[in-house]
């Protein structure tokens, strides 16, 4: 049985607590939030506290706050020996700072609080500086997922950033798709499939064999066409995008 | 029983003919390509030519070739009264000429040749200048798809404009992501489950909901520090994708 307190209750730190309830070999000693009545709903399951001088003994305190808290953050703790992480894509191990061991446990998926989420097929980033508390921590993501990884801090930069381009922008591009069947009373739904086949597509092909579309046939005559249609700041990305298409594919 | 012949061999072309093949209620009568070794291999299954004027007698003529070829090729044509049917999401009804009844036929769907595809859950948006023949469109369509929408030329424009950014754009991204991670060797499979769950989560939410990441947060130091990490045209993609998202959510 592994024990851990989790720090913070935002979004990813909810997910994470519904997910250790649930798992046999986790034992939720403890969740802690400033803000106690965002975690007061957790009372019946474990012990709360908005007291970082209550903290209760654990093997892993699991920071799971915005990214440019967790520093300070971490200074506040005082947790000699123990082992300290954050679930950060985007900070490096180090930035954790006192005499804890530390390590870091990155989920990496996108959370929202109002749609449920399965751990199981979600990869697990881990990293530690120490390899015996490397091995607690491949143990509590193998109670939640069956997909873990030894990322160390660079590549965890790298993977956060590819990230950003394939879920953050990926999502902002359905947002202008969108926009442009709502101004055209057109569902929005239609694209449902392809939005899903688009994402399926790449499991069995490379994103670049992948590729379709004017941009990729170099058909000017579509791409001047579209540009008509399009406002001023789609139009920007609609041109940025076709060209880096273009360039990619020559 | 409705009968087709289909004019063109290209990916849709290829996709289209497998699958009225297998529908119970439609016939192939023929398959036109100008290259008839690209449809040889239909021979036992149903009549091939590469001949226009040996064209056979069907309820449905169906152009699946090159956008900008269309138009010349429908004034080749010579069907007096019967419906003739193009295939693109870009291209007007009236691009087609001739005596015939028009016609359009959309299925919204990325196409590869080597991945095959079930139609069943595929939109397929028809059009045609003449409501006794859109009623055989849609029986067309329905027996091939559980999705069929009447979508006249404006919104399918909209609609095909709007399949640029969620698919090619999309797309693209990925490749953009795949390739910081290769030159990171970092494997491109762990954003898998996030690229899923991305295409996943607008069926429950709208993307504006749906939106996270540093842009959407108006998070600059990370913003900054993943700027110093990719080449100037990622730098040039993300700067401003990052700019629209900030100014959507502002």
């Amino acid at each position: 049985m592994i024990s851990v307190v989790i720090l913070g209750s935002g979004n990813l730190a909810t997910h994470l607590t519904q997910a250790f309830l649930k798992a046999d070999a986790i034992n939720v000693t403890q969740v802690y939030s400033r803000n106690i009545k965002s975690i007061n709903h957790l009372k019946k399951k474990t012990l709360i506290t908005d007291n970082l001088k209550n903290l209760k003994n654990a093997d892993v305190y699991i920071i799971s706050i915005t990214d440019d808290a967790i520093e300070n953050f971490s200074k506040k703790l005082n947790l000699n020996d123990k082992l300290v992480v954050h679930t950060s894509g985007s900070i490096p191990l180090n930035s954790l700072k006192g005499n804890s061991f530390k390590g870091v446990f990155y989920p990496l998926q996108t959370f929202s609080k109002d749609k449920s989420i399965s751990f199981k097929n979600i990869p697990i980033c881990i990293e530690s500086d120490s390899n015996n508390q490397l091995i607690i921590l491949d143990k509590l993501a193998a109670a939640i997922s069956n997909e873990v990884f030894i990322i160390d801090s660079k590549q965890r930069e790298k993977l956060h950033l590819s990230a950003v381009f394939v879920n953050n922008f990926v999502n902002h591009l359905y947002e202008i798709g969108n926009s442009i069947c709502m101004q055209n009373n057109v569902p929005f739904e239609i694209l449902q499939p392809l939005i899903k086949e688009t994402a399926k597509k790449i499991i069995e092909l490379s994103p670049k064999e992948a590729q379709t579309g004017p941009a990729k046939r170099n058909d000017t005559e579509i791409i001047e066409k579209h540009l008509t249609l399009l406002t001023d700041n789609q139009k920007e990305i609609y041109k940025l995008l076709s060209a880096s298409i273009i360039n990619t594919h020559k």
